[in-house]
């Protein structure tokens, strides 16, 4: 029973996130749905992560079990033609074989998430549901000193959703840079794994920051609160990416 | 009685195109539509390019005269707001004041345009009507190389639709620019102006090169025939961007 690796990519905008759940359509269900148009296999696809309702991803992976040796471009050609079919906003960048311990979810070594915000007056239009869109000015050099604060090793209570279930609110954040490219303010954050919403939580915060509302210190005092009720707004669904995901070579 | 220039950002995918008409809804009615809301005047909006259906800008320019002298930053977010309610995807990135003399589309002095290809095997997700998707492997510098031959004064009755109005079909184009950056397959164009379906007709002739399909010298051949017929397929608007229009200084 060979294993798949697949690589994908989604505009997150019309799903209720990653997940499968009753009720409403997600991009497991999607993938699920076209594996079993193409193959007719009842499959279940695990994804390295567990993007919420309109989070974007150009980098996720997933892996799957298929009872047949199909050619990985086969696999990747056809499962994208029944997306396309079902008007799925889900594509298969790439598939591979993997061995029978590679896990999409349990094997991955880091995370990097991408986040936009397009700080200009005027409202979104072609990326509109791509970003957040920020009309008051950002100082984004005092949002990049302020991030250094949460890299590292912390309790991140303060940036969690209170539906996280995760046993441990402690997580290690590798990078938070902010920086800016014109209109653009891009935020990209690394880690072995995150917390439920911790990096909107994050990019919510220090876009306070960038505002002129929180100093770094204030963002300081927030993290070592442990207190949900301390953290600035939730950044929206919208300017979340998820890019890469990194296992071991 | 002042006049503004306004600089026009939007994602042609809901509109007929620019320009106002019967029974279509278009990026020019939207905006006259919302300067109405605004300041309950009729007014007439002239825009540099008149682009097609489907076809998105970051860089339009239009000008219009109002009766009222209005701050340039209130007409700017009172027209963006009133474009909001009405769910357009069109936003006015900037507004400054112009003489009398200024007409955004007689006095512009180069139109630049860019398309993108997607050239990958899989289907369009995030950029789905925002690029043109292209599986099959294109040779970009044969592209570029090919481009070459269209640059300068020629007849480009072989790249201009049969429903062109312009009275002459000698162009000069400054620039045929191609640049592949990983997936992606980048064209610029750069003319004073454009005859009708010019920009498309010339990517869907170079992608016949890119794909192997012509050579540098079919494509020549194709320019001296000044025949509609010669020319290869119209690339779609999905990909075509006006990005930018120059004015004297």
């Amino acid at each position: 029973m060979p294993r798949y690796r697949l690589d994908i990519e989604y505009d997150g905008s019309a799903y209720a996130g990653w997940q499968r759940q009753a009720g409403n359509h997600s991009v497991q269900a999607a993938l699920e749905q076209a594996f079993k148009a193409f193959c007719g296999e009842d499959i279940t696809l695990r994804g390295a992560g567990r993007t919420d309702a309109g989070v974007h991803a150009t980098g996720q992976v997933g892996h799957v079990d298929l009872d047949r040796n199909w050619p990985v471009d086969k696999v990747r050609d056809a499962v994208n033609a029944h997306l396309q079919v079902a008007k799925e906003t889900v594509a298969i960048t790439a598939v591979s074989f993997a061995s029978d311990d590679f896990d999409a979810r349990f094997s991955a070594t880091a995370r990097h998430y991408l986040y936009r915000i397009v700080n200009r007056r005027a409202p979104l239009t072609l990326e509109r549901k791509k970003a957040w869109w920020v009309p008051k000015r950002l100082d984004a050099e005092a949002m990049h000193e302020a991030a250094k604060i949460l890299i590292g090793r912390h309790d991140f209570t303060t940036f969690r959703s209170t539906q996280c279930q995760a046993q441990s609110p402690v997580r290690t954040l590798e990078r938070l840079d902010v920086m800016r490219s014109g209109d653009a303010v891009e935020i990209r954050a690394s880690a072995r794994s995150f917390l439920h919403n911790q990096v909107r939580s994050m990019v919510g915060s220090l876009k306070r920051v960038g505002e002129g509302g929180w100093t770094a210190a204030d963002l300081k005092e927030a993290l070592e609160a442990r207190d949900r009720a301390a953290c600035g707004q939730v950044a929206p669904p919208d300017g979340l990416y998820l890019v890469r995901v990194d296992y071991p070579a």
